[in-house]
């Protein structure tokens, strides 16, 4: 028998919780031993729960407890989350942990200090939810070079993309309704504004190419600009509009970003909607690898988590292979990288835009007092320059190849 | 460095040799250690080949060279890939190996003698080619119960469905086609009998309840019947057909099959098409996971192979969890489970197919002298008694829930 501590008893902590207890027997045989919850530690009570019985308040009963080899971050946020887990770790106790924001800040740092203790720094259920992504990467795709990551990475800004295109609802009525959902938070901008992917991708990125992706360097644009308007272009074109976190590996360098995106139908993404989180993996060798499941909710990641466990249990005192050093990437300016831009310019004036673009592809999805155009392939800083020839742009929005 | 042998310089085996090759040194780094190819057995000779310098014809000059840590067997079939396998886990080296066949029937056993000489066998590429599906199942799902794998398995018989469905091609023509492109054998009937995707869900099957399922007693059925007029029925449904390799829990135990199946548009497999395969996994906890990919080719198949080398290095003496049995699983009878059917029955009778059937819904596909119809929910056997009822039918393609 192994014991374990949880920390934090919100909606993963309670998912994981639930998930050792319903399915303990076969989570016991597929670890090679019994998992007990010894611990589950939370500020607040819980009167009547399951978990009161093990219920404490204070982290230095779990981090003196020998008999805890295996400790639980479901907390989220940093404070104080690094600290009890670096604590742990440093106590030789192995830790799986949901929190993206406390891998993409100090991943590298984690995996270090559970390599020089023997132990383990999981974090599957930090990306993708109940998704399979950060085993994959870490074990299985390892015979090829990773060309490109790209991934549909918050299932709130896909929930509300996909009510758009499917219903013609603007921005703002579908961001109430998946409020009134739960699938939104009241504060939402950490999903909306692209907060939430940039961290993903950037732990993506740093296990992709083995060095720490800072995810204030990544390019981060969110969908709050995204109109019903645009849809209509986009159906015009056959298109769909997504949010994508990208990494991508071109001859100089890695460039990565987080921007709303027109995919085709051919694109293995485009199909990947509603709340349903989708990641794309290229490689130079086994080519287009595609991962769909739910990208949040209590259940599913809190799986994702306990599959971490039983990882844990099975390499108690040997590190599963992690390649994720310290070493900053050093990013690929994103002004440098190209693609074609679908752009919307208020009046009639075609002769400006091709004064400014030249070659562009109109686009008649049937909007007056605008024009629509899609340009040829160029850089950011390109767009940029001829952009400032027109004094009427309303939106642009990048095109997925 | 960790020296390997490749036995079989086809397809699969010049890949691993490419790949080895092209991506050597970011292989070496995610291993550990680097990979040296010291022997490739065939027997043919390949002149100005590069694998001619470490090419043996003989099997024991790898079997009696203890320096050959790890045997990659990508010969396929089951004589002598079997003798070199079992040889080569007795004399103490982990196998990897691309053979379904060598995996449905013997899986349990070689795995077996693996663990017990403290070596790994591993046969990630042997389902769904470059798509990481094994792992998944022995490392990922761990937390899970899993109530269902349902996969597009074999990447022939669905280039050739889509095709059809595409193009209105009739079967023999489509498969003509995917002959001269190399996408389907000479021999076709592996393929489009659904004896190749009956072993590989038999493997998932097996790793997904930890027993033996005998490929043997999988209810498997082919796409030899399907027409271009099922394609219509199909479209006027708003359905795709797809052949599909199943395995489900049910109240009494597991059901599996391999059968053309009807999908509708918002089943996680409808959209993989042409050569790609796709897998849902179903899990208690987590949901619906779905893993999409080339599942041949040289290439990704290798892929999967070469990454099941670096998890060998890695595991050099400790054996990676495997959990599936000798022991047999039976499975439950095909006869009594549960679907609705769609039926073609020559003439206009609607009142004697509603005699059989009771309730049906009537397709309108534009087809004369044929009705189609659809069931309700019936298990096989009660399906088989009120088609004797009939003595037109066409054909009957089961429905996907």
């Amino acid at each position: 028998m192994i014991n374990v501590a949880i920390l934090g008893y919100g909606t993963v902590g309670s998912g994981v919780f639930e998930i050792l207890d319903t399915n303990k027997k076969l989570i016991g045989e597929k670890a090679g031993q019994e998992i007990n919850v010894k611990y589950v530690l939370d500020l607040r009570d819980f009167p009547g729960d399951p978990c009161e019985s093990v219920l404490v308040h204070d982290f230095n009963t779990i981090l003196e407890d020998d008999e805890v080899e295996i400790v639980i971050e479901v907390m989220g946020g940093l404070k104080p989350a690094y600290d009890f887990v670096k604590k742990s770790l440093l106590a030789g106790k192995s830790v799986c942990t949901s929190n993206k924001e406390l891998v993409a800040k100090y991943g590298a740092e984690l995996i270090q200090i559970a390599k020089d203790h023997n132990r383990n720094f999981l974090f599957e259920a930090s990306v993708g939810g109940g998704i399979p992504i950060i085993r994959p990467l870490n074990q299985h795709i390892t015979a090829d070079e990773i060309c490109e990551i790209a991934g549909i990475l918050n299932g709130t800004t896909n929930y509300i993309l996909t009510k758009m295109d499917k219903e013609g609802a603007d921005f703002q009525t579908v961001l109430a309704q998946a409020q009134e959902l739960g699938y939104a938070e009241r504060n939402p901008s950490a999903d909306i504004e692209g907060f939430d992917a940039v961290r993903k991708i950037a732990i993506l990125a740093s296990l992709a190419y083995g060095k720490s992706v800072d995810f204030e360097d990544v390019y981060t644009e969110g969908i709050t600009n995204i109109t019903d308007i645009d849809f209509k272009y986009a159906a015009a074109m056959g298109k769909s509009i997504k949010l994508l976190g990208k990494c991508k590996k071109e001859a100089n360098g890695i460039v990565a970003s987080v921007t709303p995106r027109l995919l085709s139908p051919s694109h293995p993404l485009f199909n990947v909607e509603g709340v349903v989180n989708g990641i794309l993996v290229r490689g130079n060798m086994v080519g287009d690898l595609v991962f769909i499941g739910s990208g949040a909710g209590k259940l599913p990641t809190a799986s994702a988590v306990v599959s971490d466990v039983v990882d844990a249990v099975r390499h108690l005192n040997i590190p599963v292979t992690v390649i994720w050093d310290k070493e900053k990437l050093e990013l690929l300016e994103f002004g440098k990288s190209r693609k074609s831009f679908f752009v919307r310019v208020e009046g009639d004036e075609k002769d400006k835009i091709e004064e400014a673009f030249e070659n562009v592809t109109y686009i008649d999805a049937g909007i007056e007092n605008e024009i629509g155009f899609v340009t040829r392939p160029m850089s950011e800083d390109e767009f940029k320059a001829a952009s400032e020839k027109l004094e009427n742009i309303i939106t642009r929005i990048r095109i997925e190849e």
